[in-house]
């Protein structure tokens, strides 16, 4: 039986090409002084820092930058806008940028309220409360991890290796600024690297023991479809703005809770991908991309298969009339196809120059040194043959 | 291209079966005197309405109460309602019942925060600015019109013979409760009805010559097909939590404006209907199960049957293969065997008592006097034509 959830997304989004003129006025609602998060000089070259900045000055209000977070964003820069924010007494934060630049932001708005060091909201031995956090205004900038409309962020440390996730509604961006022609200068690798992040997100939900929302199935089915159709489109003709505003708005959709609703969620990819990322450093989508297929594989057996099958045929099109493991494995290669095929991902960790070096003691980290619940519960051993599988 | 558009739905949706403990908190937030509106006994006889009182009572609220709201809501229910707000100094209003309770809650909210007579906000020749309503929360007992998650609302003037909505983001309720087993006791033909309706919302954005959003196509095609699926069986098994779920949550994502986006939408059958039920009392969603098919049927040529096509293929599973006029053919066959066969409800205006006598002055209100926007523009004598379609 489906189980009781709450709904609650309060985000309010400007979604298309002539939005930006609603950015002072969004800003002045939280006060008068804006920092401004950034990662490198994309959004100079894109002419969107310039337009951003007078946006800002236009609304009377006084400007801070914190330019460098890097992709898989480091607690460092959290720490150095925390500061920032403490010095100047911000009002508003005002991140411009992709996933990692809004997730850095989030705990920068966090940490800007509090004495204590920002890592201990995301440290598993502390877990220390959101308590309160500054808002935040974001101008997203690549289709991806849907951080412009989640409450999530991940944060890594590498002076521990660890790069750990934090979910809480008090991280939820106020506003966000989709315009599709801000990813028009996304490359095509970038631009699969998003792709098979948001099929991740919905693949992590959809493969799922809860009970299910038939209504959302066909909406996360939908989202899949409509990934299948223009990451290919984005990637040859990047200034197609149907092409690029059916990914930015399903990247939001994919991992905002609307989908989950009622599944008591736990995701397996993320975790055992987060693991890749935080030894190897190397782009969240292409590790995802990697892992998927092989842990759909690890998972197909006599009592999973009638939820590979609906895949299937749903998404794929394969025809209902075949026996369902057999609709299951041309599904997963579907999905290899498209991931290794039509996106030209790497097909395997080797590729990227990752061996078995650390996979014990990352198996180990990814299923919290017990078990990875999820669709199937993975043992450290589970999660070290899905990591084998991807050699 | 996409047109640019504004997501902003800021209303908490408590969805299951054990949440009504959250309710004193949240009127709480919002002040201490409560007015509850609601409609006949059936809250009454479903226990729901004690249990209300108990909740608002622990909470240390207090309640008045104003029973009675039609179905078609009348404008006398609304100034009655905005009269005690004010005598009572009311801080929030809790509407317990379905779209007409909701409806004339929002009307109720705004009439008690102004000195005129609440009808000048839906008077076509007045259209009072809504500067300020009181705060709404809601308890969903009826799958059909979404009001729990718009900000819109449908008023009727008996001594007019008016029938008019009206929106306002100032009208879009706080909190929802959508409990689905507060409508196990909907009977089969009121679930047919609010089956009815929700298609008929998604249906006017689906058929639309605005620039389509593949997304949100994939979803409305999804919603569609919950409708078909879900329909049925809760007809014949009123308390199957599943369909009731997926039913309501549906209702509400049908309308509240997700997936209009980008679409500057003009409707065509719910104008229609409007002039039906002003004048003759009967069902919304019966009324707008009569008019679909015929205006379907009445707005297919060349120019718009891709749309029929894609339509048939994605929610009948009609094979593509079949010519487009084929296709389009057919599915609205399907759908008029859905509204009358599967759902049972009558097929013709003849067989609900109403003929001809109004027609042309219906269609001329339709039209608006000139000309009805939308999938295809209706001057009044197409109106009419579709109205004696229906005879």
């Amino acid at each position: 039986m489906i189980n009781d959830f709450v709904y609650d997304i309060p985000v309010r989004v400007y979604f298309g090409r002539d939005q930006l003129h609603h950015l002072g006025a969004e800003l002045s609602r939280y006060g008068k002084r804006v920092l401004m998060t950034y990662g490198g000089g994309s959004i100079k070259r894109i002419g969107l820092y310039d337009r951003v900045v007078k946006e800002i000055r236009d609304a009377g209000l006084e400007l801070y930058e914190l330019p460098g977070i890097e992709p898989n964003p480091r607690i460092d820069s959290v720490r150095r806008g925390a500061q920032m924010c403490k010095e100047h007494n911000i009002d508003v934060l005002l991140a411009v940028g992709g996933g990692s630049t809004i997730d850095a932001t989030k705990f920068i708005a966090a940490g800007a309220c509090v004495d204590f060091d920002p890592w201990d909201f995301l440290d598993l031995s502390k877990r220390a409360p959101v308590e309160r956090a500054l808002p935040i205004v974001d101008i997203l900038t690549l289709s991806a991890t849907g951080s412009e409309m989640d409450s999530g962020g991940v944060i890594s440390n590498p002076s521990t290796n660890d790069k750990i996730g934090r979910l809480d509604p008090k991280l939820l961006p106020k506003v966000s600024f989709l315009d599709p022609t801000n990813t028009f200068t996304v490359s095509p690798y970038q631009t699969a690297c998003g792709a098979a992040d948001m099929m991740s997100h919905i693949i992590e939900v959809y493969f799922n023991m809860e009970p299910d929302f038939f209504m959302l199935d066909c909406f996360m089915e939908g989202m899949m479809k409509t990934i299948l159709r223009y990451a290919p489109v984005a990637m040859r003709e990047p200034e197609n703005y149907e092409a690029r505003a059916n990914l930015m708005w399903t990247s939001s959709w994919a991992i905002n809770g609307f989908v989950n609703a009622g599944k008591r969620l736990a995701w397996s990819c993320h975790p055992m991908e987060h693991e890749l990322s935080a030894y190897y450093d190397i782009t969240h989508g292409l590790g995802l991309a990697i892992l998927t297929p092989r842990w759909l594989e690890y998972c197909l057996d006599e009592s999973t298969v009638s939820r590979y099958a609906q895949w299937g045929v749903n998404v794929f099109g394969i025809s209902a009339s075949l026996p369902p493991m057999e609709i299951a494995r041309k599904a997963i290669a579907e999905l290899s196809h498209f991931l290794f095929g039509v996106l030209q991902l790497k097909r395997t960790l080797t590729e990227v120059g990752i061996d078995a070096t650390h996979f014990a003691t990352m198996a180990h980290k990814a299923a919290g040194g017990d078990v990875l619940p999820g669709f199937k519960p993975l043992r450290p051993a589970d999660v070290e043959a899905i990591y084998r599988m991807c050699l």
